[in-house]
């Protein structure tokens, strides 16, 4: 009897479906950012070595550094024990990956008195995405 | 004129919204899961310090290590620029995040001949769960 086949990438139901894929900094473990892929997106990433996002708002593929410049070079793609979320070990080119001007997109604390923010800006987002 | 109110927590639209939330070991930096919340799951894990998600299988609160006894102590949540995105750093306690037997869930690599298991067991689930 043949041996059930193995599962060869992450549980893409159909070319619709998304999956989340987080975006870790290789060097530093910060956690860069979260955002969706579609089988495309994945098999683009995976063939490039450059992180490719399905852009919900924009319905498209979402090359990640093409309007900024800060692109994301991928080391490692990983797959959780569902096949259902992404995670990329990233070179972060640039001064990082938060289209509002921070190194990561997590730059605010939760509290019980609201949120914090508790990184520094180490870019001008105006002047990245042409205000 | 009143400031306008800034928000205090991730951008839940309803009760039944749910958001992903990623754990992230605070000691190592390793990415452990990724699991979802809805706004209970989020206010009790801001409240006791310990990750509650919600189940998507089970329809219900799921307070990580209820069965295992693997449970996150939380040290600190993020939330991400568009407010849809939690982030939180943790304790893990016992030997793994992942019901594999895997200290992360993240125990596979996504390659061009598909998916090869990078890391160890750290603990046998048949026992852990009672398989």
């Amino acid at each position: 009897m043949a041996e059930p086949e193995q599962p060869t990438e992450p549980a893409f139901a159909d070319d619709q479906t998304l999956l989340p894929a987080i975006a870790q900094d290789a060097a530093t473990g910060r956690v860069l950012m979260l955002a969706y892929m579609n089988r495309a997106a994945y098999r683009e990433t995976l063939n490039t070595g450059r992180a490719v996002y399905y852009s919900r708002s924009r319905q498209g593929l979402w090359r990640k550094g093409d309007t900024s410049g800060h692109h994301q070079q991928v080391r490692r793609i990983l797959v959780d024990c569902d096949r259902d979320t992404i995670l990329l070990e990233v070179d972060q080119l640039g001064p990082g990956a938060c289209h509002n001007g921070y190194e990561s997109c997590f730059y605010r604390e939760a509290t019980a008195d609201g949120l914090r923010v508790i990184a520094e800006r180490t870019f001008d987002p105006d002047v990245t995405y042409g205000g």
